[in-house]
């Protein structure tokens, strides 16, 4: 088989363990003579699967007990309706916080059901950095929605100090599991699974319970957090196989070590890029400022659109894949989840500084 | 590994054929080097899965090219918010034609969103049979929606004569490529994969394009048909694995013949299960009226709770799954969709037979 380096945005590379373990098991799980895919969701099998699976990310993320995990389909696009369908309410106003062109969306969403106030922008600054929080008041805001980790132009909250909310809202799709969290800041944590969780397919949301007294009674069923809440996430008929290998991407990270484990192997391998970038002297060019940059999506540029073309070309020959920028806004990106490894991140590191050499000459 | 029969009600069994061939490039998709879970939705290799799912079903389904096929997730309970959020008005009254719970659930849903007319209910008569249908106007009803067959209760709408309405809605998720369909009387059909198509976690929605131009504005972008239209089910990541499965499933069924073949297979394996009830002399008593009968979903009833118990821990020991009918009315099921072989069928039958041999002495 080739040798090939996954750094696609998502859906994103998998641990090779947990995929060889699937694929072991994938006729016959845990010797009942079929697939898990086959399992009723109300069979003992399965439900073995979800509660685990709810289990071990209570346990990596130390979600306190006052908190739920649900497992949800339609990604952070759905979620996007989902919030302000159960909490906005017409005498009330939520607050965003924008980062990138995700936040963008959360807004224009939220929007539909009612007046939304944008706290602060980046956009101005074409959202190279993850911009100072103002003090925030509960009066002012029903909720405060951020997002952590920006793909597209390759930012990252570097912490949640310094913004305070009751009811503060992050859609962390792509940085959950990647480094510790204090998931007590907030009031719902959201998290679309294709790119640190597993395959597409499964949204992981958590819920501090107390806001689900909160919500808007009377939306559809399936829209409603509570349904969720009071089924254990099997009102509808959940996507199972994406939960199974969530399961495993979960045991997979609690065998590596766990949140630290990772925080430390994510600083690591971003680190090898980034020093390429920082040390080619302007040959190649972050996107984010420094104190924003993201851990997860590296996006850098060449002198020129020629150059990044050449860059892209001869990458993808040797093997490296998705280092194409978002559409959006073109150039690079490399991203860099819990499941590449740093052997990946040394192969790129290698790639660039050689391909400085060539083109320098 | 141990021979079982899998007569689960959803999910369901899969075509052997199709998980082997998904086994075997699980972990190397078509010489990437990655599976396919790992690729990006917006490259070709994906971006291939996509177009031959839609164009398989097309195919099988006879479906006119003034029809959009789309693939969302959310099951059939999302469908159920998502059609009156996008064709429900103040002015206008829907229709819904009732033979079981799941044409209950779609109702409590619409009539979120407004007053909804129940044109007949089979639920006086335990939901039994499919009624007749009365002359619709197209003035008394903006749409009208039916269940075409009902998982619990084990009924089927044997065809669909006798039912004409320009906007006609159909929930097809336990018989979708079971049978053949007049796809061209239908304004919108959708199903869950989880029976006939594939894996829990995508749904088809077959459309008729016309449709579109109905439909409400400023609902929320994912909740739209008109997003997914425009983006061809790329507007946020769909769930690719599942599509990639459903697409396999749509080839191990054109290999076989397609519609008219499975039809033709699907009544044999049923008619082995109701010759057994049929011939027991009321030892076992069908639940629904022989004119309405699914052949998706076989249900019957021993002569008291203790001998369907005996009934069901036998057939389990002997390695069926799933038999146990719906919590909410009991008795047994056998869930006999596509990929169900005619073996499974036959070995219910002659344990049904031996059953009552042993327990009539």
């Amino acid at each position: 088989m080739k040798q090939v380096y996954n750094f696609n945005a998502g859906p994103a590379a998998l641990p090779r363990q947990v995929l060889e373990k699937a694929k072991e098991e994938f006729l016959n799980f845990d010797d009942t003579g079929i697939s898990i895919m086959e399992h009723s969701h109300r069979g003992k099998h399965y439900e073995a699967v979800h509660e685990e699976a709810k289990n071990l990310l209570k346990g990596l993320l130390s979600i306190p007990d006052d908190y739920e995990v649900l497992f949800l389909q339609g990604g952070a696009s759905l979620q996007f309706a989902m919030i302000p369908m159960n909490f906005m309410r017409p005498d009330e106003q939520p607050g965003y916080i924008l980062t990138g062109s995700w936040s963008e969306k959360a807004v224009k969403e939220a929007s539909k059901f009612g007046e939304v106030k944008e706290i602060i922008s980046g956009k101005a600054g074409n959202y190279t950095s993850i911009p100072e929080v103002p003090s925030l008041s509960q009066d002012e805001y029903s909720y405060v929605h951020i997002t952590s980790n920006n793909t597209i132009y390759g930012t990252q909250w570097p912490s949640f100090e310094g913004i305070e909310h009751p009811f503060l809202i992050a859609d962390m799709s792509s940085d959950i599991l990647s480094r510790r969290i204090p998931v007590n800041k907030f009031g719902l944590i959201y998290a679309g699974a294709q790119k640190n969780l597993g395959p597409a397919g499964v949204t992981v949301v958590i819920f501090r319970k107390d806001v689900a007294e909160r919500a808007n009674q009377g939306i559809p069923a399936i829209l409603s957090y509570e349904t969720h809440i009071k089924n254990r996430s099997l009102y509808n008929t959940p996507p199972t196989f994406s939960i199974y290998l969530l399961k495993l991407v979960l045991e997979w990270a609690k065998g590596l070590g766990g949140l630290e484990a990772l925080e430390k192997r994510n600083e690591e391998k971003a680190q090898l890029i980034y020093d390429a970038i920082d040390e080619s002297q302007g040959f190649y060019s972050g996107h984010a400022a420094k104190n924003s940059r993201s851990l997860m999506n590296i996006t850098f540029t060449l002198k020129n659109q020629e150059l990044t073309k050449e860059f892209l070309k001869e990458a993808e020959a040797q093997g490296f894949y998705g280092l194409a920028g978002h559409r959006s806004i073109g150039g690079c990106r490399a991203s860099a989840y819990n499941a590449v490894p740093l052997e990946a991140c040394e192969a790129l590191r290698h790639f660039m500084v050689n391909f400085q050499k060539k083109h320098e000459e």
